[in-house]
């Protein structure tokens, strides 16, 4: 989280004058997003205030990828999921140059993110994630999962035995489970465009209602059933992965299915792709871990949270899902 | 700028409960405040929503001075400045205590802050500074000014000479220059309590009119025309105090004197007050400097900017403010 560029009021107002939005009347910095700088932006529109997320890509997020995310917003939202979608310029251009970096203008979404979710809400979570998979079978657009099985196992086994261990004594043997999970990787489930990164920071919720998903960054063409694993993996745990909440896990899976029911293919995989959604995090997380002095500002994210969860999954097996 | 605390919603959504404000339906940590943590607030109310600032004092605010300074906003905005004022719990309190630190609920006020004001914006500032002071005399609390001459002359003293000239070469002569301006310092200059801090970052702007003023967490008691002359030295430079724009410095004390005309006496000791206001800059500027390390993530502002402000008004006098 964070703010990486500044940008003055007068280059704002400016930017926010190619838009047909109103005048500028507000904008504040805030604390989102990891790798991107956003503004919460007012201007005011008619009678009353129209609101936008105003975000400037500044690293990891190639510009060639931008057709693909702004546009997948704007074929959610089009098909009625509470995606924001994006706002173009009076020129019809979805984003923009400021300063040599790319900035989009996206619609505000209301809600606030749960730390700790109900049955309830993780219902609804999962019977929206099947609703944005079934919108985006004909979004048209593809992009690689670069972040898959093959990709964890590479990246565990990059860092080394030794710099894992020094983290944990037990991280190495995460690096031949990766190796195992990617070669046992199951072929031919239903795919579509996915999220792949549900976890409750990108979803905004009022009461038991999702009235947003957002940081659509990690999205990429892979198995439906997949993502159903991660959101399952990234919402079911508290005490950082040391409890299983199984009433989570549940509702979560019978959102899915109130929405779209599981093949049997899929259902019998679910264990092995929660392995390695649990692994996707260690892999980055350890890498992160290793990157990160640990005298830096930056929160570095303890690879050790997803490993727990992925002994979970291993040892609980299909009775996770049950 | 910073989030130092992490707020899960549901503890923000539990504090919102005790002020008869609404549900929380949205919550954003904004990038505002040196020494705050700072979240934008909205709650649905009625037909619409209704937005806060919610502030969480992190260090170097006093709880003991919370009375002065909250009591002071609602002073300031029942006088009809364009000051936000407090919300009160439903017990009347003015702030609570979470997680051990106290927070306040504030309202939100729009406008942005401008980076290269116009004579007319200067003009403004000038005349709600003026109304500010009026309105402050009856305010009927004290706090004392703990950044006046005397602290800049010490602070200045205590980096020492050395750690001083490392910074730059023409930085010590400034604890000379310091302990000139604390032993000149005029007494008997008409006091209220004033903003002290009133830079462009803490007002905010829709076109030519100011829609509020934030950040009193430096409000002292002290002399009125020194509030003019830190406003004046923080608004009537451009290129990091290089360039003086003196349709600014002009626009300002012109738009104070429409409301307030300065005595005789203060109108000679501004440049002194000038002098004054810069030296306070550089002395906590400084400090800053010597005890923050390079490489630390967070951006040290150059003592220097203000070095040069002060040697335009050492080498104008009087006619910087003619």
């Amino acid at each position: 989280m964070a703010v990486y560029t500044q940008l003055s009021a007068e280059t704002l107002a400016e930017l926010v004058a190619h838009y047909d939005v109103g005048e500028l009347v507000s904008a504040k910095g805030i604390a989102e997003g990891v790798s991107n700088s956003n503004w919460l932006l007012e201007t005011a529109w008619r009678a009353g205030g129209r609101r936008f997320i105003l975000t400037m890509y500044e690293r990891r997020i190639a510009v060639a990828d931008l057709p693909f995310f702004l546009g997948l917003l704007d074929h959610l939202s089009a098909a009625g999921l509470p995606v924001p979608h994006t706002i173009h310029d009076s020129a019809g251009a979805a984003w923009r140059e400021v300063q040599g970096k790319a900035v989009a203008l996206i619609e505000f979404l209301p809600g606030i993110s749960v730390d700790r979710p109900t049955p309830g809400q993780a219902g609804a979570v999962g019977a929206v994630l099947a609703r944005l998979h079934m919108a985006a079978r004909d979004f048209g657009r593809t992009r690689a999962n670069d972040l898959g099985p093959d990709t964890s196992a590479r990246v565990l086994a990059d860092c080394g035995g030794a710099a894992l261990a020094a983290i944990d004594p037990s991280l190495p043997t995460m690096a031949d489970e990766a190796a195992r999970v990617a070669g046992a990787w199951p072929g031919g489930l239903p795919q579509s465009v996915i999220h792949s990164d549900l976890f409750p920071d990108n979803v905004l919720i009022l009461g038991d209602r999702v009235s947003g998903l957002i940081d659509f960054y990690f999205a990429c063409q892979d198995a439906m059933a997949y993502d159903l694993a991660v959101t399952h993996a990234a919402w079911s745990f508290a005490d950082e992965g040391r409890s299983y909440r199984a009433e989570i896990g549940a509702a979560m899976v019978a959102g899915y299915e109130s929405v779209r029911p599981l093949e049997p293919a899929e259902r019998a995989a679910l264990p092995l792709l929660a392995e390695a959604a649990c692994l996707r995090f260690v892999s980055s997380r350890a890498q992160d871990w290793i990157e990160t002095p640990a005298d830096a500002l930056v929160t570095r994210k303890d690879p050790m949270d997803f490993v727990r969860r992925f002994e979970a999954y291993r040892a609980g097996g299909g009775e996770m899902f049950a």
